[in-house]
C-alpha cells in the first residue's frame, strides 16, 4: 500500500473532532491541531458560568479522546496562517504540511463595531470566557456586600445580557437561579431585589429558531423567574459601565454578556477566497474550497446554502459536515470524487432553567417540564466521558434538590 | 444584655474558620474576612496540581460554611495593616473597627533569598498556585511533543520539587504517577524516559517529622515509584530554568517546585511587637498579642513554644488554637481571663501515591497500605461538603481503576 496521505484538521470542536473520528478506518494519518488541549461541550458552557459545573465536566483532553484512533495525532498548536498553495499551515509550532487540510477552527463573537462592546462584554464561546464570567458574577456581589452607595451596588449587581437566542437565554435563567435561589442566601446583607438580569434582544420575539408558541413560552417563564426582557431595543453603544440604546435609554449595568452574534475565525477571512454571511467562506456544495480540492471549511468557518437557505452555525451542522467531509477524503484516497454534502435536521432544544424547556423536533412541540428532562436527558447521554457525566448527574442533582452551586469559587491561575 | 462585642478574624483558613464556627453560642459578632471567597482544604492541594481533583472539591464558599451561623459574617477583603491602638484594620474595601481581633492570615512561602527562586518557582500554598502549577505541567508536556531537540526535550520535561516534607513528598509521588501512568498514554510520540520528576532536599532524610522508620519507607517507595531523591543537597540558586547545587551540580529543570519553606503573612510583622521564628510574632501563652489582650494571633502567623519547642506550622495546631480562642474570647465578654493554650499532638500521615501511606498516631506506626487506606479514608471525612466527598469519591476512584486523571485540563480564565 502507499504511504498515508497527511491529513490536518484545525480546531478540535465538534467539527474537527467529528471529523477526526470519521476518519479512522480511512488510509490517512490524521494531525489534530487545537489552541487548547481540550475538547469542550459547548451547550453547557453557560452552567459553568453561572457555578452550577466545573470545567472538566464540560472539558476533555483531545489526547484522551482521540487515543483509541491510531491514525490520529493530537497537538497544542495556534495556527496562524494558511498556505493553500503550499499545502502548508503555519502555527505557533511551526510550518506543518499537508495532503488534505480541514478549516475547523469555528467562530468568535461578533461585535458589529458596536463601540465599546469588544472591551465591556463578557463571551460565552470559550470556557475561559465562562470561567472569567463566573468569576465576575461572584466579585460583583462581594463588592456590592461593601457598596453603602445604593445607586453603586444596583449597577454592581446589574446584569445585561445582549442578545436572545439560544445561549442568552440560557445563560439569563441560570444567572436568575443563581441569584434567587443560591446568593440571597449567600449575601443576607443584600436586598437581592436590587439585583437586575436584564435580556436585551433587537427582534420582537426570543429565540428566533423556534416555533412563535415556544418562544413566547420561553418568554413567560424568564419573566416569571425574574428576569427583565427587553425586545425591539437596539445595542447603540457601552460607555464606562453605560448600556445605551438605540431609544435612547441606558441602562447602568456592571457586567454587560455578549451572545447577539458571531462570526467565522479570521482563518476563514485570510484564505483570501469569496466570503460568505459573517466571515465565512463560500465553500462548493462538496465542502471543498474553490480552487482547492485537497482543503475543506466545515462548521461555522464555511458558508453553504441549502434550499436558497444558508445553512446555520449550529453543532449538528458541524457534526454532520465533519463525517461528510472524512467520507470524501477517504474517497478522495481511493480516487472517487466528493459528493454534495446534504443537511438533515435533527430538531433543537433549549432550556429555561428548573423544570422548563423547550424542544422542537421534526412537527413535535414540547414545553415545560417534559421539555425539560428531555433536553435534560439528551445532554448529559452527549456529555462524553462516563465520569464527567456521574460528576454532572451529581451537581445537577444537588442543585436541584438543595438549591445549591457548590462551585462558587472565585478563583484564577496565579500565572 | 448588652450590645454584643464585634470579633474581626483576619482569614479564613482552617484557624480562621475554626475561630468563626466556635464562636457561634459566644455573644458577640463576628466579621470574617479574607482575599478570597472560599476556604481551601490545602491538605489535597497537590492533587489539584497533578490533574486529580477539580478546586470545587477542594475549596468551599466561605459565605457557603457560616450561613448556619448566625452571629457570622464573611466577607471578602484584603487586610492591609492592622491598628492595634485604633482597634481597627485597614482593607481593601475600607477601614473596619473590632473589639476583639483574631489573626490568622497564614503564611507564604519563604524562599531564604535563594537567587531567582521567588521568579522562577511554582508554589503549592494556595488554590491559585496548585491551578498554574497544573496548566504548567500540561504545557510543558506539549512544548516537549513539538521539541526536536533532546536536550531542550529532557529539561522541558525535568520537574525539580525542592523541599521533601509531606508537600513535597505528595506531590512528587503524584506527579510521577501523573506521568507515568496517564500523560505517558496522552504522549505516545515521547519517551516518557526523557521526563524526570527530581526531589531536592537538604537535610539527610526526607519527612523530618516522622520516625525514621516511616521516613525510610516512604523514600524506598517513591523511588520505587521512579522519582528521583537528592538528599543532602542545598539549592543556591535558579538561572534560566537550571537549578544550581551547592555541590556544583546543576540540573535543567523547566519547571521548579517550591516546598521547601514557609514564614507568616506580612501581617505579622507589620505588628512591629517582637518576632518569632520564620517572621511569626511572638504571643503570650494565651496567644494574646503583648501588650494586645484583646489581640490574638494564631495558626502559621503565631510563635508559641511548648516544652522549650517552637509549636508546627500545622492545621491541628491551628485549630486547637482557633478554639481555645473563641473559649477565651468568650470567657473576656463575661469577664474571665484567658487560660494557657496547651497543644495535644494528634499524630500525622502523609501519602506517597498508590497504595502507599504512612502514619504516625501516638505510638503506632502504619505504612504501606493500610496507611494508604487510613489517609485516604481520614482525608475524605475532612472535606467539608458531602457533594464534594461524592465528587472526589469518583475521581479517586476513576482514577485508582483506570489509571485516569479526566481534570487535565490547560485552562485560564481569560481575564
Amino acid at each position: 500500500m502507499t504511504e498515508r496521505s497527511r491529513v490536518v484538521i484545525v480546531g478540535a470542536g465538534f467539527a474537527g473532532l467529528t471529523a477526526a473520528r470519521a476518519l479512522k478506518r480511512a488510509h490517512v494519518s490524521v494531525l489534530l491541531l487545537d489552541r487548547v488541549n481540550f475538547h469542550t461541550f459547548t451547550p453547557l458552557l453557560y452552567q459553568v458560568a453561572s457555578a452550577l459545573l466545573d470545567p472538566s465536566e464540560i472539558a476533555h483532553p483531545v489526547r484522551d479522546i482521540v487515543r483509541p484512533l491510531r491514525n490520529v495525532e493530537a497537538r497544542l498548536a495556534e495556527v496562524t496562517a494558511v498556505d493553500l498553495h503550499g499545502r502548508a499551515v503555519e502555527t505557533s509550532a511551526g510550518r506543518v504540511a499537508f495532503n488534505y487540510l480541514v478549516l475547523a477552527a469555528g467562530s468568535v463573537n461578533n461585535f458589529y463595531g458596536i463601540e465599546g462592546m469588544a472591551e465591556a462584554s463578557f463571551g460565552l464561546k470559550h470556557l475561559d470566557q465562562a470561567l472569567s464570567l463566573r468569576n465576575r458574577i461572584l466579585e460583583q456581589f462581594e463588592k456590592a456586600a461593601w457598596a453603602k452607595d445604593p445607586r453603586r451596588r444596583r449597577a454592581l449587581l446589574t446584569f445585561a445580557v445582549v442578545g436572545g437566542g439560544p445561549t442568552g437565554v440560557e445563560f439569563t435563567g441560570a444567572v436568575q437561579e443563581l441569584i434567587r435561589n443560591v446568593l440571597q442566601k449567600d449575601f443576607p446583607e443584600l436586598d437581592v431585589a436590587e439585583a437586575r438580569v436584564v435580556l436585551v434582544e433587537a427582534a420582537d420575539h426570543l429565540l428566533g429558531a423556534f416555533d412563535p408558541k415556544l418562544r413566547e413560552d420561553a418568554l413567560r417563564r424568564l419573566e416569571r423567574k425574574g428576569a427583565e426582557v427587553l425586545l425591539r431595543k437596539e445595542v447603540k453603544r457601552v460607555v464606562r459601565g453605560r448600556l445605551e440604546l438605540g431609544d435612547g435609554e441606558k441602562i447602568e449595568a456592571g457586567t454587560v454578556i455578549w451572545t447577539a452574534g458571531v462570526k467565522a475565525n479570521d482563518l476563514a477571512r485570510s484564505l483570501g477566497l469569496e466570503a460568505g454571511k459573517a466571515a465565512t467562506v463560500r465553500v462548493e456544495p462538496t465542502l471543498q474550497l474553490p480552487g482547492h480540492p485537497e482543503a475543506f471549511a466545515i462548521g461555522d468557518m464555511a458558508y453553504l446554502e441549502q434550499g436558497g437557505q444558508a445553512l446555520p452555525m449550529l453543532i449538528p451542522v458541524a457534526m454532520q459536515q465533519a463525517r461528510h467531509v472524512a467520507r470524501a477524503i477517504d474517497g478522495m484516497t481511493r480516487g472517487r470524487a466528493p459528493r454534495p454534502f446534504h443537511y438533515a435536521d435533527p430538531g433543537m432544544m433549549a432550556t429555561i432553567g428548573r423544570n422548563a424547556g423547550i424542544a422542537q423536533l421534526g412537527p413535535v412541540r414540547i414545553d415545560g417540564f417534559p421539555g425539560w428532562l428531555l433536553w435534560l436527558g439528551f445532554h448529559l447521554l452527549q456529555i462524553i466521558t462516563l465520569r464527567a457525566k456521574l460528576v454532572v448527574l451529581v451537581n445537577w442533582t444537588w442543585d436541584y434538590f438543595f438549591l445549591d452551586r457548590p462551585i462558587r469559587l472565585l478563583v484564577r491561575a496565579s500565572r
